[in-house]
Formats: structure tokens, sequence, C-alpha cells
């Protein structure tokens, strides 16, 4: 089997390196997509190819089309999600991936701390695992070639 | 035309009695649906129907599994979501439901103030419409009944 | 809010006929399908329709295919399905029936006694709700339409 | 043509190794894919991950979503369902499944003895095929390919 | 329970008539469609509307296209489809137009004589029931309302 | 029978009042949709409700997002399209109206001169019925319930 | 571009070597799938799996199960279908095959004498594209390489 | 990742190669599909392979019909497409392709200059991301590779 799997969340730290060296570690036949992690690029997208915008409303909406594209190109082409929230940010974009995940039917696995059990129950209910930590999230993917 | 709208967002003021009031004012032929908005009956249905559970985590797994089924079949009653973000609060429930909206196809209207601009572009281009007032939200329901 | 809710399970004693008393009780704007409970009815139809067959086999056969041609079509117009498991008898249909509304995508809440909390695992988790009696299913219902 | 077809069915013998072996002795190219065969895995991958649960219904919990999440990426990814009954075991896991092919239009094949002709006879009517043994139903595989 | 039915088959007797009698005379709740029964309409529709076709090709494809404008209309609004077969006719729109039922996953019951039962064999085998004659299509129908 | 029919094309006259004046003669249960029609109103909605925008083209989607967000939830309503084109105006609304139809796979009914065959050769062989006149669009519908 | 197309019709004649035979000498990447050409293989299919059955109608049933859980696979593979009728045979299955791509909505090319254009018009009209003769077909199919 | 995209728009200059040239240059794993480029063929494949057809509405009927074949085809096999509109030609079949590719949720990218701002508003605001250059419809491409 050969899965490949969208990864929804912050972008302010290496979680997805983690991630995908720990496959690599144990040959997992797995293919990660993910939003863009280069955070000035993902904001400047719009006004780097369409050129300087008039505001910063429509300089926000450049960017985030092409985001968009982008997102749902590698979305189509996942056989799952997994979506992690931590204690910072706001990560409306991960909610909301993770609502299209379950709007399309695409198996989810919710990854959380403790701390934000409650605030998470319904996303959590609706994902098809939940874990706490990166490790146990890979535990589950490996245990599916098994 | 009759139209059926399920209303995404936070439960701690009265804004969908404000939105109804005025559909029904402009005579709309609108039946709107929403979460439950007594937030105690939200946060104990799961005790109150399956008994007290042994701790917070079940409890809190008992109550979002009623009121995802209760969601579900709403959504699925549902020509079109709006979806209302504020200053307050996590409002990971409202990105979500958005999110169901979008991998459902479903037409979805977005309510946010100018503040929140760039933390909600990435929703905001995936809706239909994005708007900053109920009043707004409620002239584009109306505009479509014209 | 009108639902219609196909009830999956064994057809040996009056558990719908309860669960439809309660729903007029509580004035629920819901109808009710399921299979047919005339179980001499459901096991003869085939013969009573196409006349005798030349053996159980195709007597079985024969009335089953008429059973399922009613049951898709109840299956069709239903928002949601309960499905009852008591501790007797196989119920393979009751677990076909769930099987078929999660590969549909329609909202399932699972009725079971704690004795078969093991067995039934994987299908409560693949539930919205998974309750264990009649009265709480209704409960959840109920809870709809507040 | 290249097939992957999921086994659903008790995992207490070798069955999928006898019709994977026969498979492969007749050169069909075909994946294979089905539940965890280690029981004792399969009913402890939950705490394994997630570490110890309080109770028996949470540990339950626990493996069957992470079964269920293995299961759902590996039907999505078959061509066809090959669902085996026998005469032990409550097999409610193969009925939901052969119920989740049905809904998915997954064409689907029903093993079953003599002896649960009436009782899976609604399963059998909306299978494409039913058979009574390994052999016969790698004999249809095998008819695919001719 | 409200039923629609597509009833597919020749237009050369009054098969329809009959058992929209037998339906209202058993007091069931079905609105059944079908095709054009008046024959030279049915050839003459597309000339009638859009003026004299310059050969007998066109003449047939600009009748054929409003025939089946109305047809696709009636299949999507019908919840199972009726196909009978007879001795008499090419009847290839009656096969065609069942196999749009099955590629639909609309419910499909097959009336046809002893003497089709070897041609129509595949056909069969992919109804949900086959039965001889319309008396026997409409007890199957009845015993949905039941 | 009852349908409702969104009618793409251009809002320069009233062919959409003509179409509609004839169905009610013949007493044809149709609920006709389309764009609004009143120019101004189309291309001011989005600065009406949203207010002033800084530039044209800010001022453009404001406006487009509304009346797309309408005609998504008429197109969604309607069983069949019907799609006029004429020898003025660009008409990409209508082409794109009917691009969408063809992708939701809803009946298409194509009106137009004969001027505009060679232009409209591959939306015409997309389309179910093409025809030249509102007249006959309208006779095209009448058959539908004969 | 890899195309595999799916060539349903008569079993009576080699037009599907030809066919194949006439691909492969323009180099087209194109997988040929169609139902099992040994007629005998194909009617006997059910007892030769499934052992002798006790009349004919069973026996057919046993065959056609078989072949059509084998066209359903090679149908859900296939980017298109080829239907051929002729001026012999009954090809039931022929216009059941082509009806079945009509409601999954796969691209389909129909082959007919000019004797059959009456009979056939709604088939063709519903068709992609219509041709009389094997060498047309695969001029259609080689186009969409160039 | 490896993608497929359609590229709908005018054929009367050699934007495609362009594009594709561009592609190339920075090791893009794409795979371009279109229409038939040459005016000529795309006009005459209908009488190419058909023969001669009795009038210009049969012969441009003809010519479609496998001109739609060709599309349906590549657009089934694409992730997402980009329309291309300049100010010369109807192009009604890029924005009828547009529209497909709406209707089948297939992401879509927009390149029009700044002159047709007002009349493309609606297909701009349905589209993912709207650009002025095929260099930056390029640019987009290249982003979902980073």
């Amino acid at each position: 089997m050969e899965l490949s799997i969208y990864l929804a969340g912050q972008i302010h730290d290496d979680w997805r390196d983690q991630l995908k060296q720990k496959a690599k570690q144990q040959n997992l036949s797995i293919t990660f997509y993910g939003p863009q992690e280069n955070h000035d690029l993902s904001d400047n997208i719009g006004e780097q190819i369409k050129g300087e915008q008039p505001n910063q409303i429509d300089r926000d909406d450049a960017a985030s089309s092409i985001n968009n594209f982008r997102t749902q190109l590698m979305m189509q082409q996942s056989d799952a999600v997994i979506a992690l929230f931590g204690e910072s940010y706001k990560q409306w974009n991960t909610a909301m991936d993770a609502g299209i995940a379950i709007g399309l039917n695409k198996p989810l696995i919710l990854i959380r701390p403790q701390s934000l059990i409650h605030p998470l129950k319904e996303l959590s209910n609706q994902s098809n695992v939940t874990v706490e930590t990166i490790d146990q999230a890979l535990d589950v993917l490996a245990y599916t070639f098994k």
C-alpha cells in the first residue's frame, strides 16, 4: 500500500519534518503534503506573482487564492489528513482543513494536547483517531502497514 | 424559493435571533438551523442522556457525539451555510463547520470583523461571499429572493 | 425540521412501536421506516408473489430480493438510521444495514447492551452516537428538535 | 488488469493465506487487504499507542478507532470486497464491512456455508456473487482475468 | 411513503394503464412516469417542434433528443424503475433505460416472460427483483407499503 | 410533475417574461429561476451591500460574489437549465452557466439563432436539445408534461 | 495519455480483435476490456464454479452473476465505452451496458449500421459519438491522441 | 506530485507551447492536455471520419461530437483546468469548459487581460486564481511544487 497524507496545522516549527523523518526511518511508503511552510512566501505569494496590490485586503486575498489552489490539489491527491493543534495561534486554517476532510469523507487523525480536549471535542469526535503526539500519529500510520 | 440555512458560530450572544428577526421582517422564506445555543445543555447533553461518565474526556465525547449527530442532520437539510467569527473565543467549531460546508460544496457566507481579515484570509477566499455584519449577510440573502 | 429514520434490527418484539409511541408523545415530526415486521410474511413474500419455488435456496432468494427492494427504497428516503442489537439472534441484517448507512454517509445511532460492547466496538466507533436503551435513542432524536 | 481486494471476515484461521497462495499460483495480479489478523494486537493497539485507558469501554474504543482508520484506507483502495462467513463467531464486523461495500457500490463476493443460507439471504441477494468455498471465490477472481 | 416510479418498456399496448389502475385500486401513493406512449407523437416531435428536417437521420435525432430530455427529467424524479420486456419488438430503449437505472443505482424491477429468461439473464441478475407479470410487479410495490 | 428551471442568458430584453407567460398560458407547473435582470442592481449589489470599494476590480468582485451565491442556490434547486444565446453581447456567463449545468449533469436546452450554429457547435452537441426560438423551447417543456 | 476502454457488444465474431489489432498498428496506448468471448464458457461459468444447478434458471443466474461481477470491475476501470450493434441477435446486454455507461457518465461511442438508425435513435442521441464501422470508431480513438 | 492540467482557450496562437516550454524549463511534472489545435482538423474531423455530411449543421455536429468526446476524456484525467481569454474571438468553448470545471469542482485558473475584468467578473470570482499572463499562471503552478 502506498499512501498520500496531507498534514494540516501551524507552520511555525518543524513538526512535519519530524513526522517525515520517523516515517522514513520505518520505511513507510507515504508521500506527505502540507501547506507552504515558508511563512513569508505564503503571505507574499500573491503580490510576488500578481504584482503590488492596492491594499492589504487585496494582498491577502491574492495570496490566499494561490495557497488554496495549492491545498485543494494536494487534498485531492491525499488518502487521509492529519490535523495538528497546539496551544498557540488561532489555527483556523487547521480547523477548516479538518472540516474539508470531514466533508470529503477523507480519514482524519487529530493530534492535540490534553489541554485542548474540551474546545476540540466536536472535531475530535468527527475524527477517525485522536492522539496527543506526533509519535502516536506515526504509530497509527505504521499500524496500517502491518 | 424556500431556503434552509445553517448558522455556524459562537453561542454566547443573540446574533442568530437578530438575523431571524430581520429575515422575518422582510418576509424571506428561510428556515434557519444552528448549534444548540443553550451552552450548559450542549455541554451536559451526553451525561444527561447516557448517565454519568467516568471522566471528563468521556463526558465531552458523549456530548459532542450527540451535538455532531444533530449538526449533521441539519447541515444535510441546509441549502447554504453562514459562518460568523468574532474577536472572542477559539471558534474552532465555526471553522470546522465552514470547512465541512466547503467539502460538501454548500454555498457559504462568511461574517467577520475587519480585525480578522488576515487570519481568516484562506477561509474568506473559499467562501462565496464575505461580509462584516449580520445586516450585510441578511442583505445577501434578501437579494437571492429579488 | 421533519425527519425520516430507518429502524434496523430484529423483528421479534415491539421495540419499534415503543419508539414510535414515545416520539408521538413528544410530538416529534419523524416518519419511521423499518423492515417487514411480520416474520412469516417476510419469509414467504417471495413465494407469495412469484409462486412456489423449486427449492429452499430459491425460496429464500425470492423473498430477500423483495425485502431488499423495500429496504433500499426506505433507506433512500431516510435522513438517519438507528440500529438496535440485543443478545439474541444473529442480527447480520442489522449489521449489514448499519454498514450500508456508513457507506452512504447517513447519520447512525447504535443501541446495544453493555454485554455487547466488545463485539460491537468497531461498529460503535463508526456510529455517530452509541446508547444502551430505546429511551436514550429517543432522547437523542428529541434533542435534535430543541 | 490489476485488482485490489479487501478480505472481510474472521481472523481466527489462515483462510486469507490460503486465498493469497492460490492467487499467486495462478499468477493473478491481485493485491489483497484485510483486517489486522494478529488478534491480540488488534485488541491492544489502542492502549499500545495511546497508553493505558481508564476502563474497558475506552480501551475498546481506542483500539477500534485505529482499526477503522486502517480499514477505511484499505477499503478506499480496493476494487472489490470478499466477505467470508463461517459457523463460529458473531462476525458483525464482516456483515458491517459487507454493508459498507454495498453502500459504496463496490463489487462483493460472499463466501458462506450451506448452513447459513437462510440467515444470510438478504446479504447474499445484495452480493454480486455467492459461493461456498474459498476455491470458488478464487475461481471467480481468476475468471475476471480470462 | 410516497413513491415515484418510471415505467420503461414498449408503448404498443396499455400495460402502464393496467398497472396504474391496480395501484389506484389499492390506494398506493405512487406517481408513475414513462415514455411518450403516443407512438406517432414520439416519432414526430422533433419535426413538430423544430420544423422539417433535411433527412430521416436528422428527423430521428431531433425527436430522440426531445424524448431523452423528457426521460432524463422523469428518471431524476423517480425513486425506482420498472422495466418490462415482451416477446415482440427490439426493446433496446427498455434495456438502455434499465442500464441507466443500474448506473444511477436506482432500485429496478424486471418484468419478463419465461421465454426470455436466457437472453435477459445478466439484466435480471442486476435487477433487484425479477417477476413475470404486471400483477406480480404491483404486488412488490404494494409490499413496500405494508 | 413539477419542474424548476434556471434560465441562463442575457438580461437586456424580456425573453424570460415571454417564456414565463407562455408557460402560464399552458398551465405548466414550472418555477423559473434566472440571474438578476435589473442590470444596474446586478452591477451595484456589491457596493450596495458592502459599501464603497477602493477600485473597479474590487467593486466587480464584490458584485459577482453575491450574484454567484444567488445563482448557485438557484442552480441547485433546478431540474434543468435553458441557455439562450443571441447575436449581441459577449454572453460568457451564459456559456459558463451552460458549462456548469453540463458538469453537474443537469438536462440542458440551448436556444440559439442559425447564425450561431458554428461557434456554438460544441455547446449544442453537449446540450440535450437545441432549438432556435423561445417558443420551441417552451414546446419542449410542454412535451415533458404530455 | 493512457486509456482503458470497455467493448460492449456481441461475442460471435472477432470484431474486438480487429479493433485491438488496428489500435496496436497505430501504437495507441489503450487497454481494451470486454465480456467473456468464449460463449460456452460464459454460459457455463456458473455451474463450472458452483457445481450443477437444480434448473435452467438457477444455472443462468449463477453464470450471469459471475459475468456481471467481471463486467462491473472492468467498467469501473474504463475511461470510456464502445457499444457495437449489428443486425443479428437481441443484443440486450449491449444496450444495458451502454445504459450503464450513460448512468455512470462514461463517454460512449456507438457503432451501428445504417439499417438500425431508427431503433437506436435514443441511444445514439445519448452517445457522445455515433459511427457505422469499427474503423471509424478507431479513428475517433486515434484522434484523442493527436 | 504529478499533475495533469487541461488548457482551455483559443487555438489561434502558440500560448500552450509557451506554457509547456516554461514548465519544462522549471522541471515541473505536469502533463498538459488541450483541445485540438489544428483548426482545420478540428473543423473537418467529423467528415474526415464519418464521410461527407448532407449540410453544414450536420458537418458541425459530427465534428463537435468527436471534439467533445476527446475533451471529456482529457478533462476526466485532469487535476486542474487553466482557461485563457483574450480580446479576440467569441471564446464560448473556453467559457463552457471553465463552467464544466466549476461544475465538476476541478481547481481553475483564469488568465485574462485587464480589459476583460468586467465581462469576466462572475467567472473570475468562481475561479480559484485569476491572473493576467501565462507567466503568472506558470508561477502559480510552480508554487504548488514548492
